[in-house]
């Protein structure tokens, strides 16, 4: 077969399912192009640890194309994709169109604020790099803040991280939140203990890790408590403003607030022309289809599918990445049955639930395997394996490693910059305040302050 | 002595001379508070590796308050510095003022624009952790451009890298642009050549590396040249904006302009009450103090000081670091002299040069060590050894020999992200041209694009 006249495959995202979906289709007698408005693959269930400042950018972020890499019919092209023209074939983006025979859409999820995307600027959420570093950045402020400010004689502001949200992103954060201001920032304030930094996880429903059996929600919460971490369940986040939550109309003052609440899929979901569900997500065949367009898949955080109990299949990496290899095989053996001019019948997505796996904290996590149910420790270590042993790219899987084994051992976070603005929404501390003179530091502090020397 | 009676030795600036100088305090009869604007200390020397993907952020930057850690006679405060009331004895910043006994002021330099700040958004310099990002992000984006612009079928954009500045900073970047373009971007590209790049460095003195002997610096133009570099000495920017460079008058389209042509001392020289040089320098004391001032030191790239041939002292870490050092144990020493109720005469600074080393790329290098001259991969190795040796921190040391030693093997490099926009300054591709469609790309696909399937 003619290459150029090989049938072309756009994939637009390359999250977990679109990557997948392109690896699969290396070497298949198709052309692939791959779209992300980024130019990297994000390991999203490592990114709390970026934002945490366990881990760097660069060690769970690797370049599209270098993943691809010497697989020479997959073409990466970094554009943002605005919409589709179905009737046509045409995948639109800001600078160019690109036309396709086959079309997965793999456009994952951005966090939702419930209809208050004014909320988004005083507590961000975290599916990008960009998020994390925005988070780190918040977190080791606050800290830099208060410090500045005891040192200024005026006492310690109350360090309240409020974060929203108690799925496994919000139980990640809030555990490691604990660990850093308990452990990683124990030796190295003068003026304020870090320690006593309060740590607030919010839950909307009845119970954290909602999508867990109630034993491990349970468990999760008591290894949060034992980190020193308060968890209120049925708690509503009712406003949002800078410096401020009201939880059930009730009003708590915050350094920082981090949002895990809730996810909204892409907006280009809409772009499909068929009716989305509340969360944004497209409704597909049992084959992953688009009802109606056969020639155009729906994948991962995007695609609405439920499995055979009718339970609605979750918004996780597994989901995605079997629904890549899955949609990627059959336009495979479809183009190859074409090709023989053979007839071809497609079968059905079915999910293969391998087990669920939270991590809390340090030595501290939840795991489901059917029946099976583990915590602590050991949920941890399992955690921790099948995460570095999944991360793309053989040196990252070392690097990560030894960052990690260097950081249990040493309690350190390697990866502490603060980048950016040293602005910080809502902190009420100096910063509106005139700059104090040197009298006015702490009353002991006055005879070194007007000591002469020599 | 009472801890409260300890005299305040309050540091701005936490490069290689105040972190030294606080490092070396520790332990001494004083209180230190150490103050910088960032809450990391950056680890210059290996910014380049940064600004060309090699490194990430986190491995090059240590948080100021992890490398003081335990020892407790020093405080960190994250605080910009506007001023200083000498009379007074107090560093003023925006939000608080810290009183003195002996200050240290070691607040480093910027990059100039010789009068032309308009300059720099169009061609970044490389200072800080942001700067390295951004630079990161240029270069890298501009393959992706060229690469979209190619796959729209309107042809390869000539990619032209453009470095201002032959000495360390800029051999380093051309050096290191021409690897990357020539090798490890070579298998991920399907529409564009990476290694069409056309890399230039411009020098406006005629030879590069002018702090060094002639030999090494015309050993230093055939190694830039072997590696794919033009060199282009006597060449000076007259006009800079988006996309175009003038050089000696003549326009050349820029895809990306690099500035590492020239330093200014920090502004803050300006705020001591001395005239400061033409590069805003402060001229010392052979104590390294400010004209009447004892209690006022000035060290590093902010300091003015001839050697004992009558040669500035060139803005290095080498010098940095011994002036904080030296500045320190002169307090050290005068605090316990008066402490013992003794006179003290204090010495005179006088720098030890162990020798120069400057890296160009991949097995590339120059060094002087007195009479002895080295080029080539014996320098470069030597140059690798003393930078991952002098880094700080074992954690860092280990991780960025690990990465350097896979860069090295498999050419890859690991740091490859870009971050914030998407836009680049002066791409004259497809930005401002409508989007095309389907069928105007390349008459070769129109087939593809038509075909149906199924």
């Amino acid at each position: 077969m003619n290459s150029k006249a090989q049938p072309r495959v756009v994939i637009v995202g390359a999250g977990f399912g679109g990557l997948n979906a392109a690896l699969t289709l290396a070497k298949a007698p198709v052309r692939v192009t791959l779209m992300d408005r980024k130019n990297h693959h994000t390991f999203q269930p490592l990114l709390y640890q970026v934002a945490t400042a366990g881990l760097s950018p660069g060690e769970i972020a690797a370049p599209i194309r270098a993943i691809v890499g010497k697989r020479k019919n997959i073409e990466v092209l970094m554009a943002e994709v605005t919409g589709f023209d179905l009737e046509h074939r045409v995948v639109q983006s800001v600078e160019l169109s690109v036309s396709y025979d086959y079309l997965i859409v793999a456009a994952g999820a951005r966090h939702s604020y419930f209809g208050h995307p004014e909320w988004e600027p005083y507590a961000p959420g975290l599916k990008t790099i960009e998020d994390a570093t925005e988070i780190r950045r918040r977190i080791l402020l606050a800290f830099e803040l208060a410090e500045k400010q005891a040192a200024a004689g005026r006492g310690q502001e109350p360090l309240n991280f409020i974060v929203v949200g108690g799925g496994p992103t919000g139980v990640e954060l809030a555990g490691t939140l604990a660990e850093i201001s308990r452990h990683a920032l124990k030796h190295e304030f003068r003026s304020i203990d870090p320690s006593r930094a309060h740590i607030l996880l919010l839950e909307g429903g009845p119970r954290i890790l909602p999508a867990y059996p109630e034993d491990l929600s349970r468990s999760a919460q008591k290894q949060l408590e034992h980190l020193g971490v308060e968890v209120r369940t049925s708690s509503l986040v009712t406003k949002l403003e800078p410096g401020a939550v009201d939880i059930n109309s009730q009003r708590i003052n915050a350094s920082v607030v981090l949002w895990a609440a809730g996810v909204a899929a892409s907006p280009l979901g809409k772009q499909l022309g068929v009716q989305v569900d509340r969360a944004g997500r497209v409704p597909v065949q049992p084959d992953l289809s688009l009802p109606g367009h056969p020639d155009v898949f729906v994948i991962g955080d995007l695609a609405a599918l439920n499995d055979e109990h009718g339970d609605m299949l979750p918004g996780v990496a597994p989901v995605a990445i079997q629904q890549g290899e899955f949609a990627a095989k059959l336009i495979r053996e479809e183009v190859s049955a074409q090709a023989r001019a053979q007839s071809y019948s497609r079968p059905a997505f079915h999910y293969w639930d391998k087990g669920s796996l939270a991590t809390i904290g340090r030595n501290a996590g939840v795991a489901q395997f059917g029946k099976w149910h583990v915590s602590g420790y050991l949920a941890w270590l399992m955690w921790l394996f099948v995460h570095i042993f999944f991360l793309i790219g053989f040196e990252n899987r070392v690097l990560v490693f030894i960052q990690w084994a260097w950081s249990y051992i040493t309690y350190e976070r390697g990866a502490r910059l603060i980048t950016g603005s040293t602005e910080l929404p809502g902190w009420s501390g100096l910063r509106h305040e005139p700059p104090i003179e040197a009298e006015e530091r702490a009353a002991s502090e006055i005879h070194a302050v007007t000591r002469k020397i020599g």
